[in-house]
């Protein structure tokens, strides 16, 4: 792409075309070439969506409570955007693009932008990514963005360094509170929402949670929303906190974390690349049992001396 | 930590000494002096052991299960050890050994050792831990290292590059294939099991499991396993099934993504270290819409020239 298609693209999408969007998005997807140059022109006109992560075991109908939300923000006015982390490769293909069906009815509102990125072959990239996306969503206009994830553990960890705010999904299917203690995403969630809250099973999940703040000593504990998603319950009330809160972790925490990041893929991928066959003469002497990887790390990395050391 | 005691201490752990590995681990764990030079001294010991992820949504019975197979792997005698990567931070604190109760009844068996790596603080480097920790077990004798992780998603990703084995454990209860594939874990599973077999739904997941791999024209499908690990049933069939399979990765994909992340790890941290003010000074700037995240990482790059350009 040369710099003035570039430049008229990110025009485009500044004025708010889904055309323009989706090409961008697309070149951001491919980490095409110039993709950076177009995100860097559009940063200074990005900020003001509110960005929310939503994350939960599979099942625990994430998506569909993602839909009542994009419906209930539109109500209020508001552009959406969502983002679909999508951990599948090309073995899946399309497959997943079945399960995005529950949001087909947003799919003739121009109000509405729906994307997925997929994460395989993108190793450690999948947050920037998905924040670039978020970002170009941004720009366009949307009032709200939200990131759907799949699965819990590091992922959330990711999300909060992406997001402002995140919803942790729970059901009385997927677990009781020491299993969701066991993820380890108490602490990431800004927000929790017992989804399928009609059902056998969901007073104990709000009744452990509760506990579990308590016996931690959590003086201001995060809110507990309940919802029926498939009924469009109690979304209103969850939509409503969402976008009173304040960001969950500060701005220059956030900062400071994309940066480290985005350094980390830079700087990592290009030092593979120029190592190559000294790398693999060192995998050579680790697999004859004359080197560890232990010892092939700090080999590397006195080689690579200079800014590193 | 001396270089003496510490040579003495990889000694004890080589003679199989439980109080030495456990001294070992915690200094792995702590990442503390020495401990990198004695996981090298370590090394030409380790590779004996089959070592097996186990994956899965929370509640899908995880825990149960490997307190299964290790009773198995006993009764074949062989001694075995359980790495539980545990991502709670000093907030949950104790709160998660209460969950390991369930594998209590292995607690005074010598040939058992069950550690739990915490992930919390160590940004990147769980699974490098985690790794580490499954080779002290290796060194001191032990014939299967099983490692837990929590949750599903990227943490399975990493998991195929530690373990030889993954083993994906789903429920009737955790969703459907859909929701399987939406998480992306079908590539990374070497071994799929349906725990709660007996329980409504198990038949659809098996179905579902299957015609997912035919769709795709899986010629050599990985095998699935129904398993009810409550009773006790099917595990010895897993169990024979694991110890009889080939690695899922060749070793040396798997030692390429070792070196991979842990130069990734050493040297990223060792960047921001050194970065400090200027780092600061790059956040200002972006704050006061002087400058891009994309702006910034260019020119943190460029200034550390030398082995990154």
């Amino acid at each position: 792409m040369t710099g003035d298609s570039q430049a008229g693209l990110v025009e485009d999408v500044l004025a708010g075309s889904r055309r323009a969007a989706a090409r961008l998005m697309r070149l951001v997807d491919d980490r095409g070439e110039g993709h950076e140059e177009a995100l860097d022109a559009l940063f200074p006109h990005t900020g003001r969506a509110r960005v929310i992560g939503v994350a939960g075991s599979p099942g625990c109908g994430k998506s569909t409570l993602i839909d009542g939300m994009v419906a209930r923000f539109r109500e209020k006015g508001l552009t959406v955007g969502v983002v679909a982390v999508d951990p599948s490769s090309s073995l899946t293909g399309g497959a997943l693009l079945g399960d995005r069906i529950r949001m087909q009815r947003h799919a003739s509102d121009t109000g509405v932008f729906i994307r997925s990125v997929a994460t395989r072959g993108s190793v450690g990239g999948v947050s920037s990514s998905t924040q670039d996306i978020a970002r170009v969503m941004d720009a366009m206009g949307c009032g709200v963005v939200i990131i759907e994830t799949v699965g819990v553990g590091q992922d959330e960890v990711e999300i909060a360094s992406v997001a402002h705010t995140v919803v942790v999904v729970l059901s009385p299917d997927t677990g009781d509170a020491v299993q969701i203690m066991k993820a380890g995403i108490i602490e990431v969630g800004d927000v929790f929402v017992i989804n399928k809250a009609d059902r056998q099973g969901a007073d104990m999940v709000a009744k452990e949670l509760a506990q579990f703040f308590q016996l931690q000593g959590i003086e201001d504990p995060p809110g507990v929303f309940e919802t029926v998603a498939t009924r469009g319950e109690g979304i209103e009330a969850l939509c409503a906190a969402l976008v009173s809160l304040g960001p969950g972790v500060d701005d220059r925490t956030r900062l400071r974390a994309e940066i480290r990041r985005r350094l980390a893929e830079r700087v990592v991928d290009r030092l593979m690349e120029g190592l190559g066959d000294e790398l693999e003469a060192l995998l050579d002497r680790i697999e004859a049992g004359e080197s560890s990887p232990y010892a092939a790390v700090d080999a590397l990395q006195a080689r690579l001396g200079g800014g590193l050391t």
